[in-house]
């Protein structure tokens, strides 16, 4: 606060101190604690500044969203080219975060968040959770599942797991560890009798 | 306001009069704007008297909906026997649904009260869009998709099914009429060539 920066990479600082103070507060008290007086006091900027930038608060965690600052890197889908195997070791992560309180709070957080504001809403279907690498990487997999061929509805493959996820935050039931296998068998079938290890 | 109802008969009947003024006032303006104050005005009474039953607007809505005063008979998955056309009627419908502003909007209020509270979001996995039904359904649809096996996990396979409509309502992506299709395709698999229609 004592050094005056120039122009642009003043602002520029100050846009990013924005979306860290919000990433940090959204971690903290999820986003029906967010407000913007909250980040402005946490960023030491006035109120003024974040709108200059930002609409709402919904604009503000949509952005960090899209600037990956809010979800852990677990929420990745692996890609060790074994579909079936990466999907699974993707579901069990997700049903351990699902299962922390601190983590469980967020994601429901941000589905509240979502419900409120399009852009977190589409975002979350686009790129947060990954629907698009997941789409792309269920294509690489054609042939690993029954449902896996070509010309598969692949997006609508990646929209049932990620909307079965939403729906385990929103109901609050604690996956079970045969949650993922049992979810993957319910959407790409039963492993094809070639790959099945032998009993 | 006039008689003076005798005790129980006017407890039952107070009781109801709340659900009621809860459901309509959800239907006007959703739940974040549904308050208890409003619903004790609607419904002439104290609030005292709602807090006697109910800890919370939450616990309210959640009421209203096992009582099936929220949502349209509409969502209910058709029986007539054909499960992948039992199917696409109530798919169409409910992406009729949510193509609607008016539902649209108090579906998705209904998913950000979901995430406040937590017998809602039961509700909503357990009974609201019948995931237990639908389960019932699937089993009886054995041999009619790829996925409708004896032992298939029919559990998760609705859990797919009502995710994925949740996640289309919460990322507001309207549906095409192709989406029913390609979401059937996509989690039970496309129909079994004995059930093909000949070309």
């Amino acid at each position: 606060m004592i050094k005056r920066r120039s122009g642009p990479v003043r602002n520029e600082r100050t846009h990013q101190e924005i979306l860290e103070a919000t990433a940090q507060l959204f971690a903290l008290g999820g986003y029906d604690k967010l407000t913007i007086e909250g980040i402005a006091q946490e960023a030491r900027v006035g109120k003024q500044t974040i709108y200059r930038w930002w609409k709402s608060k919904g604009d503000l965690v949509a952005e960090c969203l899209i600037a990956g600052m809010l979800l852990p890197d677990r929420l990745a889908l692996p890609n060790t080219g074994d579909i079936r195997g990466d999907l699974h070791r993707w579901l069990t992560e997700i049903f351990r975060i699902i299962s922390e309180p601190n983590t469980e709070g967020m994601l429901r957080s941000l589905i509240s968040g979502a419900a409120e504001n399009p852009q977190i809403g589409a975002r979350i279907r686009e790129s947060l959770i990954g629907t698009e690498s997941i789409t792309g990487r269920l294509k690489a997999g054609i042939g690993q599942g029954q449902n896996l061929y070509e010309g598969a509805p692949f997006d609508h493959i990646a929209e049932a797991f990620v909307g079965a996820v939403v729906l385990r935050v929103l109901s609050r039931t604690p996956p079970s560890p045969e949650d993922a296998t049992a979810l993957i068998n319910a959407i790409i079938g039963p492993a094809p009798p070639t790959l099945r290890s032998p009993q």
